[in-house]
Protein backbone atom coordinates (compact mmCIF):
# COMPACT_ATOMS: atom_id res chain seq x y z
CA UNK A 1 0.00 0.00 0.00
CA UNK A 2 1.23 3.48 -0.51
CA UNK A 3 0.49 6.22 1.74
CA UNK A 4 2.03 9.04 -0.28
CA UNK A 5 -0.94 8.19 -2.85
CA UNK A 6 -1.94 11.86 -3.33
CA UNK A 7 1.70 13.37 -1.91
CA UNK A 8 2.88 13.13 -5.45
CA UNK A 9 1.40 15.83 -7.35
CA UNK A 10 2.64 14.66 -10.64
CA UNK A 11 0.66 10.98 -10.28
CA UNK A 12 -1.81 12.81 -7.53
CA UNK A 13 -4.21 14.14 -10.22
CA UNK A 14 -4.39 10.84 -12.28
CA UNK A 15 -4.84 8.65 -9.47
CA UNK A 16 -7.40 10.17 -7.58
CA UNK A 17 -9.31 10.58 -10.46
CA UNK A 18 -8.78 7.50 -11.20
CA UNK A 19 -10.32 6.41 -7.83
CA UNK A 20 -13.15 9.18 -8.27
CA UNK A 21 -14.13 7.61 -11.51
CA UNK A 22 -14.12 4.10 -9.92
CA UNK A 23 -16.66 5.81 -7.03
CA UNK A 24 -18.87 6.57 -9.75
CA UNK A 25 -18.66 3.19 -11.36
CA UNK A 26 -20.09 2.08 -7.86
CA UNK A 27 -22.26 4.32 -7.69
CA UNK A 28 -23.86 3.18 -11.19
CA UNK A 29 -24.32 -0.16 -10.11
CA UNK A 30 -25.78 0.96 -6.77
CA UNK A 31 -28.60 3.02 -8.77
CA UNK A 32 -29.12 0.03 -10.93
CA UNK A 33 -29.69 -2.48 -7.68
CA UNK A 34 -31.73 -0.22 -5.64
CA UNK A 35 -34.13 0.78 -8.73
CA UNK A 36 -34.69 -2.90 -9.20
CA UNK A 37 -35.94 -2.85 -5.37
CA UNK A 38 -37.41 0.13 -5.01
CA UNK A 39 -41.73 -0.05 -4.05
CA UNK A 40 -41.10 -3.65 -4.61
CA UNK A 41 -39.18 -4.99 -1.76
CA UNK A 42 -40.85 -4.39 1.60
CA UNK A 43 -39.57 -7.41 4.05
CA UNK A 44 -36.98 -6.32 6.54
CA UNK A 45 -35.06 -7.19 9.61
CA UNK A 46 -34.68 -5.40 12.33
CA UNK A 47 -30.36 -4.65 13.55
CA UNK A 48 -29.40 -4.63 17.14
CA UNK A 49 -30.07 -0.88 17.29
CA UNK A 50 -33.28 -2.16 16.45
CA UNK A 51 -33.12 -0.13 12.80
CA UNK A 52 -34.21 -2.14 9.63
CA UNK A 53 -32.54 -3.64 6.55
CA UNK A 54 -33.63 -5.18 3.75
CA UNK A 55 -32.27 -7.70 1.16
CA UNK A 56 -31.44 -4.40 -1.18
CA UNK A 57 -28.93 -2.82 1.86
CA UNK A 58 -27.23 -6.33 1.86
CA UNK A 59 -27.17 -7.39 -2.12
CA UNK A 60 -26.10 -3.47 -2.98
CA UNK A 61 -23.32 -4.03 -0.53
CA UNK A 62 -21.90 -7.56 -1.48
CA UNK A 63 -22.23 -5.77 -5.03
CA UNK A 64 -19.93 -2.69 -3.93
CA UNK A 65 -17.93 -5.34 -2.33
CA UNK A 66 -17.05 -7.46 -4.96
CA UNK A 67 -15.89 -4.45 -7.18
CA UNK A 68 -13.44 -2.70 -4.89
CA UNK A 69 -11.82 -6.29 -3.92
CA UNK A 70 -11.32 -6.81 -7.88
CA UNK A 71 -10.25 -3.71 -8.95
CA UNK A 72 -7.94 -2.54 -5.15
CA UNK A 73 -7.64 -5.55 -3.46
CA UNK A 74 -4.72 -3.79 -1.06
CA UNK A 75 -7.13 -1.02 -0.04
CA UNK A 76 -9.59 -1.85 2.76
CA UNK A 77 -13.25 -1.93 3.21
CA UNK A 78 -15.62 -1.17 5.67
CA UNK A 79 -19.46 -1.21 5.27
CA UNK A 80 -22.46 -0.93 7.13
CA UNK A 81 -24.21 -4.20 6.53
CA UNK A 82 -20.72 -6.02 6.64
CA UNK A 83 -18.59 -4.32 8.70
CA UNK A 84 -14.43 -4.40 8.38
CA UNK A 85 -11.82 -2.79 10.03
CA UNK A 86 -10.46 -0.05 9.28
CA UNK A 87 -6.79 -0.39 9.63
CA UNK A 88 -5.63 -0.07 6.72
CA UNK A 89 -4.76 3.83 4.93
CA UNK A 90 -6.42 3.52 2.33
CA UNK A 91 -10.36 2.86 2.94
CA UNK A 92 -13.64 2.63 1.02
CA UNK A 93 -16.41 3.46 3.59
CA UNK A 94 -20.26 2.00 2.14
CA UNK A 95 -23.76 3.18 3.12
CA UNK A 96 -25.49 1.03 0.49
CA UNK A 97 -28.78 2.53 1.55
CA UNK A 98 -28.97 6.04 3.82
CA UNK A 99 -32.87 6.11 4.81
CA UNK A 100 -33.91 2.37 4.90
CA UNK A 101 -36.70 3.80 6.27
CA UNK A 102 -37.76 6.17 2.99
CA UNK A 103 -36.69 3.06 0.98
CA UNK A 104 -39.36 0.70 2.80
CA UNK A 105 -41.98 3.20 2.34
CA UNK A 106 -41.60 3.84 -1.18
CA UNK A 107 -39.43 7.79 -0.60
CA UNK A 108 -37.42 8.42 -3.35
CA UNK A 109 -35.05 10.23 -0.71
CA UNK A 110 -32.61 7.43 -0.05
CA UNK A 111 -29.00 7.23 -1.00
CA UNK A 112 -25.96 5.49 -1.37
CA UNK A 113 -22.86 6.74 0.25
CA UNK A 114 -19.33 5.90 -1.13
CA UNK A 115 -16.14 6.86 0.88
CA UNK A 116 -12.98 6.96 0.01
CA UNK A 117 -10.34 7.82 3.13
CA UNK A 118 -6.28 8.13 2.82
CA UNK A 119 -4.83 8.55 6.32
CA UNK A 120 -7.89 8.75 7.76
CA UNK A 121 -9.14 11.85 5.60
CA UNK A 122 -12.11 11.39 3.32
CA UNK A 123 -11.08 12.30 0.05
CA UNK A 124 -13.70 11.21 -2.28
CA UNK A 125 -17.42 11.58 -1.63
CA UNK A 126 -20.50 10.41 -3.39
CA UNK A 127 -24.26 10.92 -2.61
CA UNK A 128 -26.06 8.44 -5.04
CA UNK A 129 -29.98 9.12 -5.06
CA UNK A 130 -31.27 6.08 -7.30
CA UNK A 131 -34.77 6.65 -7.74
CA UNK A 132 -34.25 10.92 -8.41
CA UNK A 133 -31.37 9.92 -10.43
CA UNK A 134 -29.15 12.58 -8.57
CA UNK A 135 -25.44 12.38 -7.54
CA UNK A 136 -22.88 14.68 -5.70
CA UNK A 137 -19.64 13.92 -5.74
CA UNK A 138 -16.27 15.70 -4.63
CA UNK A 139 -12.68 14.77 -4.88
CA UNK A 140 -10.17 17.40 -3.89
CA UNK A 141 -10.59 20.43 -5.86
CA UNK A 142 -14.24 20.05 -7.27
CA UNK A 143 -17.52 19.30 -6.35
CA UNK A 144 -20.12 18.55 -8.34
CA UNK A 145 -24.19 17.56 -8.69
CA UNK A 146 -25.16 15.60 -11.63
CA UNK A 147 -21.40 16.20 -13.21
CA UNK A 148 -22.07 19.86 -12.88
CA UNK A 149 -19.72 22.11 -10.22
CA UNK A 150 -21.81 22.94 -7.01
CA UNK A 151 -21.39 24.85 -4.40
CA UNK A 152 -23.27 25.91 -0.99
CA UNK A 153 -24.98 29.06 -0.24
CA UNK A 154 -23.64 32.17 0.89
CA UNK A 155 -25.33 32.29 3.95
CA UNK A 156 -23.35 33.34 7.18
CA UNK A 157 -25.92 34.20 9.33
CA UNK A 158 -28.57 31.45 11.60
CA UNK A 159 -31.40 34.30 11.34
CA UNK A 160 -31.38 33.68 7.77
CA UNK A 161 -30.58 29.78 7.47
CA UNK A 162 -32.55 26.85 6.49
CA UNK A 163 -32.45 24.08 8.64
CA UNK A 164 -32.59 20.38 8.31
CA UNK A 165 -32.89 17.38 10.60
CA UNK A 166 -33.80 13.80 8.98
CA UNK A 167 -36.20 13.13 12.64
CA UNK A 168 -36.42 13.83 16.13
CA UNK A 169 -36.02 10.53 17.30
CA UNK A 170 -32.59 10.49 16.00
CA UNK A 171 -32.24 12.51 19.05
CA UNK A 172 -31.99 10.17 21.67
CA UNK A 173 -30.55 12.14 24.15
CA UNK A 174 -33.39 14.64 25.59
CA UNK A 175 -30.96 17.10 25.88
CA UNK A 176 -29.01 17.07 22.39
CA UNK A 177 -32.92 17.23 21.55
CA UNK A 178 -33.09 20.48 22.98
CA UNK A 179 -29.99 21.89 22.13
CA UNK A 180 -30.88 20.86 18.22
CA UNK A 181 -34.54 22.52 18.96
CA UNK A 182 -32.84 25.98 20.30
CA UNK A 183 -30.21 26.43 17.35
CA UNK A 184 -33.05 25.58 14.24
CA UNK A 185 -35.50 27.77 15.98
CA UNK A 186 -33.23 30.89 15.70
CA UNK A 187 -33.26 30.11 12.18
CA UNK A 188 -35.60 31.16 9.28
CA UNK A 189 -37.15 27.78 8.26
CA UNK A 190 -36.38 24.52 9.80
CA UNK A 191 -37.82 21.25 8.10
CA UNK A 192 -37.40 17.73 8.96
CA UNK A 193 -37.04 14.34 6.72
CA UNK A 194 -33.92 13.82 4.10
CA UNK A 195 -31.37 11.61 4.82
CA UNK A 196 -28.08 11.95 3.17
CA UNK A 197 -29.88 13.62 0.33
CA UNK A 198 -29.99 17.04 2.98
CA UNK A 199 -26.13 17.11 2.63
CA UNK A 200 -26.71 17.15 -0.78
CA UNK A 201 -28.87 19.71 -0.94
CA UNK A 202 -26.52 21.83 1.47
CA UNK A 203 -24.20 21.45 -1.16
CA UNK A 204 -25.77 22.84 -3.66
CA UNK A 205 -26.98 25.50 -1.55
CA UNK A 206 -30.76 24.75 -1.37
CA UNK A 207 -30.19 24.72 2.79
CA UNK A 208 -27.90 26.31 4.90
CA UNK A 209 -27.39 23.87 7.75
CA UNK A 210 -28.13 20.16 8.99
CA UNK A 211 -27.73 19.06 12.54
CA UNK A 212 -27.81 15.92 13.28
CA UNK A 213 -26.93 13.01 15.94
CA UNK A 214 -26.67 9.41 16.03
CA UNK A 215 -24.95 9.19 12.74
CA UNK A 216 -22.23 6.45 12.27
CA UNK A 217 -19.15 6.99 10.05
CA UNK A 218 -20.60 5.55 6.98
CA UNK A 219 -23.40 7.80 7.38
CA UNK A 220 -21.47 10.70 7.59
CA UNK A 221 -18.04 10.21 5.99
CA UNK A 222 -19.10 10.61 2.40
CA UNK A 223 -20.96 13.90 3.10
CA UNK A 224 -17.67 15.21 4.52
CA UNK A 225 -15.73 15.76 0.96
CA UNK A 226 -19.02 17.24 -0.83
CA UNK A 227 -19.72 20.03 1.70
CA UNK A 228 -16.67 20.49 2.16
CA UNK A 229 -15.16 20.80 -1.51
CA UNK A 230 -18.71 22.96 -2.31
CA UNK A 231 -17.45 25.27 0.24
CA UNK A 232 -18.92 24.24 3.62
CA UNK A 233 -18.00 23.15 6.70
CA UNK A 234 -18.89 20.33 8.92
CA UNK A 235 -17.60 18.69 12.21
CA UNK A 236 -18.72 16.97 15.37
CA UNK A 237 -20.69 19.03 18.27
CA UNK A 238 -17.25 20.01 19.29
CA UNK A 239 -16.16 21.26 16.52
CA UNK A 240 -13.76 18.59 15.25
CA UNK A 241 -13.03 16.96 12.13
CA UNK A 242 -14.92 14.01 11.44
CA UNK A 243 -12.94 10.45 11.45
CA UNK A 244 -14.14 6.73 11.21
CA UNK A 245 -13.66 7.59 15.34
CA UNK A 246 -15.93 10.39 15.69
CA UNK A 247 -19.28 10.23 17.83
CA UNK A 248 -22.37 10.24 16.16
CA UNK A 249 -23.09 14.08 15.92
CA UNK A 250 -22.72 16.18 13.40
CA UNK A 251 -23.39 19.73 12.15
CA UNK A 252 -22.92 20.95 8.52
CA UNK A 253 -23.18 23.93 7.52
CA UNK A 254 -23.20 26.30 4.19
CA UNK A 255 -19.91 28.66 5.20
CA UNK A 256 -17.45 28.46 8.08
CA UNK A 257 -19.36 31.75 9.65
CA UNK A 258 -22.71 30.00 9.95
CA UNK A 259 -20.95 27.39 11.23
CA UNK A 260 -19.09 29.29 13.85
CA UNK A 261 -22.75 30.66 15.12
CA UNK A 262 -24.60 27.28 15.23
CA UNK A 263 -21.91 25.81 16.84
CA UNK A 264 -21.75 28.06 19.56
CA UNK A 265 -25.28 28.25 20.01
CA UNK A 266 -25.08 24.57 20.27
CA UNK A 267 -22.85 24.82 22.90
CA UNK A 268 -24.27 28.06 25.02
CA UNK B 1 -75.37 25.73 -11.90
CA UNK B 2 -76.66 22.09 -11.51
CA UNK B 3 -76.45 20.69 -7.88
CA UNK B 4 -77.51 16.80 -9.74
CA UNK B 5 -74.61 16.60 -11.56
CA UNK B 6 -73.79 13.47 -10.69
CA UNK B 7 -77.37 12.31 -10.12
CA UNK B 8 -78.12 11.36 -13.54
CA UNK B 9 -76.31 7.89 -14.32
CA UNK B 10 -76.56 8.95 -18.16
CA UNK B 11 -74.49 11.90 -18.22
CA UNK B 12 -72.60 11.35 -14.95
CA UNK B 13 -69.52 9.08 -16.27
CA UNK B 14 -68.98 11.93 -19.44
CA UNK B 15 -69.32 15.25 -16.96
CA UNK B 16 -66.99 13.27 -14.30
CA UNK B 17 -64.81 11.99 -16.76
CA UNK B 18 -64.63 15.57 -18.91
CA UNK B 19 -63.96 17.64 -14.82
CA UNK B 20 -60.99 15.10 -14.05
CA UNK B 21 -59.90 15.41 -17.39
CA UNK B 22 -59.73 18.93 -17.04
CA UNK B 23 -58.26 18.51 -13.21
CA UNK B 24 -55.44 16.96 -14.79
CA UNK B 25 -55.04 19.96 -17.64
CA UNK B 26 -55.40 22.28 -14.35
CA UNK B 27 -52.29 19.76 -13.04
CA UNK B 28 -49.93 20.04 -16.42
CA UNK B 29 -50.38 23.97 -16.10
CA UNK B 30 -49.23 23.57 -12.47
CA UNK B 31 -46.67 21.29 -12.79
CA UNK B 32 -44.76 23.66 -16.02
CA UNK B 33 -45.00 26.51 -13.69
CA UNK B 34 -43.52 24.97 -10.59
CA UNK B 35 -40.78 23.93 -12.63
CA UNK B 36 -40.05 27.00 -14.27
CA UNK B 37 -39.40 28.39 -10.41
CA UNK B 38 -37.83 24.93 -8.31
CA UNK B 39 -34.60 25.71 -7.29
CA UNK B 40 -34.68 29.49 -9.10
CA UNK B 41 -37.43 31.07 -6.61
CA UNK B 42 -36.13 31.42 -3.42
CA UNK B 43 -37.22 34.84 -2.48
CA UNK B 44 -40.32 34.59 0.02
CA UNK B 45 -42.81 36.25 2.49
CA UNK B 46 -44.22 35.55 5.93
CA UNK B 47 -48.08 35.21 5.47
CA UNK B 48 -50.68 35.88 9.01
CA UNK B 49 -49.65 32.19 10.15
CA UNK B 50 -45.37 32.91 9.31
CA UNK B 51 -45.73 30.29 6.95
CA UNK B 52 -43.62 30.87 3.83
CA UNK B 53 -45.34 32.12 -0.09
CA UNK B 54 -43.40 32.86 -3.15
CA UNK B 55 -44.34 34.34 -6.11
CA UNK B 56 -44.68 30.60 -7.80
CA UNK B 57 -47.38 29.84 -5.23
CA UNK B 58 -49.14 33.15 -6.34
CA UNK B 59 -48.05 32.59 -9.81
CA UNK B 60 -49.89 28.90 -10.35
CA UNK B 61 -52.88 29.63 -8.67
CA UNK B 62 -54.00 32.91 -10.90
CA UNK B 63 -53.02 30.37 -13.40
CA UNK B 64 -55.09 27.56 -11.80
CA UNK B 65 -58.12 30.29 -11.57
CA UNK B 66 -57.96 31.54 -14.64
CA UNK B 67 -58.31 28.34 -16.58
CA UNK B 68 -61.15 27.68 -14.94
CA UNK B 69 -62.93 30.43 -15.22
CA UNK B 70 -62.89 30.17 -18.93
CA UNK B 71 -63.84 26.84 -18.76
CA UNK B 72 -66.24 26.27 -16.13
CA UNK B 73 -67.75 30.36 -15.20
CA UNK B 74 -70.29 29.07 -13.11
CA UNK B 75 -67.84 27.31 -10.75
CA UNK B 76 -66.63 28.49 -7.13
CA UNK B 77 -63.18 28.65 -6.42
CA UNK B 78 -61.23 28.68 -2.89
CA UNK B 79 -57.18 28.93 -3.38
CA UNK B 80 -54.90 28.94 -0.27
CA UNK B 81 -53.66 32.55 -1.58
CA UNK B 82 -56.46 34.37 -2.76
CA UNK B 83 -59.50 33.26 -0.61
CA UNK B 84 -62.64 32.79 -2.33
CA UNK B 85 -66.12 31.64 -1.16
CA UNK B 86 -67.47 28.46 -0.57
CA UNK B 87 -70.96 28.85 -1.06
CA UNK B 88 -71.80 27.20 -4.54
CA UNK B 89 -72.72 23.73 -4.16
CA UNK B 90 -70.01 23.49 -7.23
CA UNK B 91 -66.62 24.27 -6.20
CA UNK B 92 -62.81 23.89 -6.92
CA UNK B 93 -60.23 24.03 -4.35
CA UNK B 94 -56.46 24.90 -5.12
CA UNK B 95 -53.50 24.89 -3.47
CA UNK B 96 -50.85 25.90 -5.24
CA UNK B 97 -47.78 24.50 -3.49
CA UNK B 98 -48.28 22.41 -1.15
CA UNK B 99 -45.10 22.04 1.02
CA UNK B 100 -43.70 26.00 0.49
CA UNK B 101 -40.61 24.92 3.01
CA UNK B 102 -39.53 22.14 0.83
CA UNK B 103 -40.18 24.02 -2.48
CA UNK B 104 -37.67 26.43 -0.51
CA UNK B 105 -35.18 24.55 0.00
CA UNK B 106 -34.49 22.25 -3.38
CA UNK B 107 -36.69 19.59 -1.99
CA UNK B 108 -38.49 17.84 -4.95
CA UNK B 109 -41.81 16.50 -2.25
CA UNK B 110 -43.81 19.36 -2.97
CA UNK B 111 -46.59 19.40 -5.12
CA UNK B 112 -50.32 20.75 -6.04
CA UNK B 113 -53.04 20.14 -5.12
CA UNK B 114 -56.65 20.04 -6.95
CA UNK B 115 -60.14 19.43 -5.48
CA UNK B 116 -63.61 19.49 -7.10
CA UNK B 117 -66.48 19.55 -4.58
CA UNK B 118 -70.41 18.78 -5.59
CA UNK B 119 -72.61 19.92 -2.34
CA UNK B 120 -69.50 19.81 -0.54
CA UNK B 121 -67.92 16.06 -1.01
CA UNK B 122 -65.04 15.76 -3.02
CA UNK B 123 -65.52 13.97 -6.27
CA UNK B 124 -61.77 14.45 -7.49
CA UNK B 125 -58.79 14.90 -6.29
CA UNK B 126 -55.25 15.22 -7.77
CA UNK B 127 -52.01 15.51 -6.20
CA UNK B 128 -49.53 16.82 -8.85
CA UNK B 129 -45.63 16.54 -7.83
CA UNK B 130 -44.06 18.65 -10.89
CA UNK B 131 -40.37 17.63 -9.70
CA UNK B 132 -40.90 14.12 -9.57
CA UNK B 133 -43.20 14.00 -12.65
CA UNK B 134 -45.70 11.87 -10.09
CA UNK B 135 -49.07 12.45 -9.91
CA UNK B 136 -52.24 10.85 -8.11
CA UNK B 137 -55.54 11.35 -9.19
CA UNK B 138 -59.25 9.85 -8.58
CA UNK B 139 -62.98 9.83 -9.13
CA UNK B 140 -65.71 8.03 -7.95
CA UNK B 141 -64.70 4.40 -8.67
CA UNK B 142 -60.74 4.57 -10.24
CA UNK B 143 -57.95 6.11 -8.41
CA UNK B 144 -54.71 6.02 -10.47
CA UNK B 145 -50.93 6.71 -9.99
CA UNK B 146 -49.44 7.76 -13.18
CA UNK B 147 -52.39 6.62 -14.98
CA UNK B 148 -52.43 3.04 -13.57
CA UNK B 149 -54.64 2.01 -10.78
CA UNK B 150 -53.19 2.43 -7.17
CA UNK B 151 -54.51 0.72 -4.50
CA UNK B 152 -53.41 1.23 -0.28
CA UNK B 153 -51.74 -1.91 1.45
CA UNK B 154 -53.97 -4.37 3.19
CA UNK B 155 -52.17 -3.42 6.30
CA UNK B 156 -55.14 -3.76 9.16
CA UNK B 157 -53.52 -3.37 12.17
CA UNK B 158 -50.98 -0.39 13.54
CA UNK B 159 -48.12 -2.90 14.76
CA UNK B 160 -47.58 -3.60 11.45
CA UNK B 161 -48.08 -0.32 9.95
CA UNK B 162 -45.68 2.37 8.06
CA UNK B 163 -46.48 5.89 9.80
CA UNK B 164 -46.35 9.50 8.19
CA UNK B 165 -46.50 13.04 9.19
CA UNK B 166 -45.08 16.25 8.12
CA UNK B 167 -43.50 17.37 11.33
CA UNK B 168 -43.69 17.64 14.78
CA UNK B 169 -44.11 21.73 14.40
CA UNK B 170 -47.43 21.02 13.05
CA UNK B 171 -48.96 19.92 16.68
CA UNK B 172 -49.22 23.47 17.94
CA UNK B 173 -51.22 21.60 20.91
CA UNK B 174 -48.85 19.88 22.76
CA UNK B 175 -51.67 17.50 24.05
CA UNK B 176 -52.12 16.31 20.00
CA UNK B 177 -48.48 15.92 19.92
CA UNK B 178 -48.76 13.76 22.57
CA UNK B 179 -51.67 11.81 20.86
CA UNK B 180 -50.23 11.26 17.87
CA UNK B 181 -46.90 10.59 19.45
CA UNK B 182 -48.74 7.65 21.11
CA UNK B 183 -50.01 6.03 17.89
CA UNK B 184 -46.99 6.38 15.86
CA UNK B 185 -44.67 4.57 18.12
CA UNK B 186 -46.81 1.34 18.47
CA UNK B 187 -46.54 1.21 14.63
CA UNK B 188 -43.80 -0.20 13.05
CA UNK B 189 -42.29 2.39 11.76
CA UNK B 190 -42.45 6.36 11.65
CA UNK B 191 -40.81 9.00 9.40
CA UNK B 192 -40.94 12.52 9.09
CA UNK B 193 -41.72 14.60 6.12
CA UNK B 194 -43.59 14.55 3.02
CA UNK B 195 -46.79 17.15 3.10
CA UNK B 196 -48.81 15.83 0.52
CA UNK B 197 -46.48 13.45 -1.10
CA UNK B 198 -47.23 10.97 2.13
CA UNK B 199 -51.09 10.68 0.80
CA UNK B 200 -49.65 9.76 -2.43
CA UNK B 201 -47.67 7.05 -0.81
CA UNK B 202 -50.53 6.14 1.42
CA UNK B 203 -52.70 5.65 -1.82
CA UNK B 204 -50.69 3.88 -3.59
CA UNK B 205 -49.93 0.90 -0.79
CA UNK B 206 -46.17 2.63 0.15
CA UNK B 207 -47.12 3.49 4.15
CA UNK B 208 -50.23 2.62 6.27
CA UNK B 209 -51.05 5.84 8.17
CA UNK B 210 -50.88 9.47 7.86
CA UNK B 211 -51.57 11.47 11.18
CA UNK B 212 -51.31 15.47 11.01
CA UNK B 213 -52.94 18.63 12.45
CA UNK B 214 -52.78 22.26 11.36
CA UNK B 215 -54.14 21.44 8.01
CA UNK B 216 -56.48 23.78 6.14
CA UNK B 217 -59.36 22.63 3.66
CA UNK B 218 -57.49 23.45 0.26
CA UNK B 219 -54.30 20.85 2.08
CA UNK B 220 -56.73 17.88 2.62
CA UNK B 221 -59.73 17.97 0.25
CA UNK B 222 -57.94 16.63 -2.67
CA UNK B 223 -56.42 14.19 -0.63
CA UNK B 224 -59.29 12.13 0.55
CA UNK B 225 -61.08 11.08 -2.45
CA UNK B 226 -57.30 9.53 -3.54
CA UNK B 227 -57.33 7.63 -0.27
CA UNK B 228 -60.81 6.32 -0.47
CA UNK B 229 -61.05 5.70 -3.63
CA UNK B 230 -57.84 3.91 -3.50
CA UNK B 231 -59.03 1.53 -0.60
CA UNK B 232 -58.50 4.14 2.33
CA UNK B 233 -60.57 5.86 5.28
CA UNK B 234 -59.79 9.73 5.59
CA UNK B 235 -61.14 11.62 8.43
CA UNK B 236 -60.92 14.03 11.30
CA UNK B 237 -59.74 13.04 14.36
CA UNK B 238 -63.66 12.53 15.51
CA UNK B 239 -63.85 9.98 12.76
CA UNK B 240 -66.19 12.50 11.05
CA UNK B 241 -66.05 13.33 7.29
CA UNK B 242 -63.78 16.30 6.23
CA UNK B 243 -65.28 19.48 4.43
CA UNK B 244 -64.72 22.89 3.64
CA UNK B 245 -65.80 23.20 7.23
CA UNK B 246 -63.63 20.81 9.03
CA UNK B 247 -61.59 21.41 11.46
CA UNK B 248 -57.48 21.16 11.24
CA UNK B 249 -56.49 17.55 12.59
CA UNK B 250 -56.88 14.27 9.80
CA UNK B 251 -56.34 10.22 9.98
CA UNK B 252 -55.99 8.88 6.51
CA UNK B 253 -55.47 4.99 7.24
CA UNK B 254 -54.72 2.10 4.29
CA UNK B 255 -58.19 0.15 5.40
CA UNK B 256 -61.23 0.85 7.96
CA UNK B 257 -59.93 -1.38 10.44
CA UNK B 258 -56.32 0.28 10.93
CA UNK B 259 -58.40 4.15 10.90
CA UNK B 260 -60.75 2.35 13.32
CA UNK B 261 -57.23 0.91 15.89
CA UNK B 262 -55.74 4.41 15.25
CA UNK B 263 -58.15 5.94 15.93
CA UNK B 264 -59.08 4.44 18.84
CA UNK B 265 -55.49 4.93 20.46
CA UNK B 266 -55.46 8.63 19.03
CA UNK B 267 -58.74 9.34 21.48
CA UNK B 268 -58.08 6.73 24.40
Amino acid sequence: MNSTLFDRSASMSNDILALHDFANVLADKARRLARKHFRKTTAYERKADESPVTIADKAIEAELRALIMRRYPQHGILGEEMGGNTDGNLLWVLDPIDGTKSFLTGMPLFGTLIAFLQDGEAKIGVIEIPPLGERWSAFPGAARHNQKPCHTSGCTSLKDARVYTSSPDFFHDPNDWDRYDRVSRAAAIRRFGGDCYQYGLLASGYCDLVIEASLMPYDFLALVPIVETAGGKMTDWEGRPLTVNSGQRVIAAATPQLHDEALRMLNS
